[in-house]
């Protein structure tokens, strides 16, 4: 079922800095970025640097590397939020909910009680976004 | 917020062969069995050997030695029930949807157009899951 890599995806052109993005953080393997439709107030996203659409054609080291920094951003969003639990989801193809074909893990602080928003496809405004971003940026460091 | 691992949890009881289980695969980091409660058929879950709680203390080898599996997992759930997409995800404390405090992952084969089924917490019966491991360990071999 694997699918070629298209490398116009937007994740890509963040990547590439052809378009912008909420960074987080940066590695030689990975790079971390706020969603823009979060589901939960510092919902973030962890993407491998080497191309690859999903967990089907993966590089394993690509996708080991990936989680370290899942683990990292968890800790730093527990941090950053007091969250009480963190919702880690990964969609591969369509029908397993993938919109952008760049692999990519979701980071998603919980709180009890609270559950997930819906997915609008609505943009947050950019000022939660850079508040959230540098709530994060600052339990990294 | 990490919590400490408590070794009486159900997956520790599955590891040390003190409960059932429908094995689907073994290496020496790693487990996958049935996910008894199915969201949706061949739902199963890899676990690491090594006792950890969740994403917010599992040690990161691993962990990256959890993703390996799960991308065999996948791979062999895709080819075992024609799958169009898989759905990825791993719950961290009560807050962010864990029941079963030993870190799992959900692999969930996914088909065009089909939700996953609501989480009832009935058990699916023992010929079905029986007979979709089967299908995933062909598939594995």
């Amino acid at each position: 079922m694997s699918q070629p890599y298209d490398d116009q995806n937007v994740f890509a052109k963040i990547l590439r800095g052809e378009m912008p993005c909420y960074k987080l953080y940066e590695d030689d393997e990975t790079f971390a970025f706020m969603d823009i439709m979060p589901r939960a107030d510092g919902h973030c996203l962890v993407i491998p640097k080497k191309p690859s659409r999903n967990i089907l054609d993966v590089d394993p080291d690509s996708l080991a590397a990936v989680m370290r920094t899942v683990q990292k951003l968890s800790r730093a969003v527990v941090k950053a939020f007091s969250a009480d639990g963190i919702t880690v989801q990964q969609f591969n193809e369509r029908a397993g909910g993938q919109v952008v074909f760049h692999l990519h893990v979701h980071v998603l602080p919980r709180h009890d009680g609270v559950s997930l928003r819906p997915h609008t496809g609505e943009m947050a405004d950019k000022a939660s976004l850079e508040s959230n971003a540098e709530k994060i940026r600052a339990a990294l460091a």
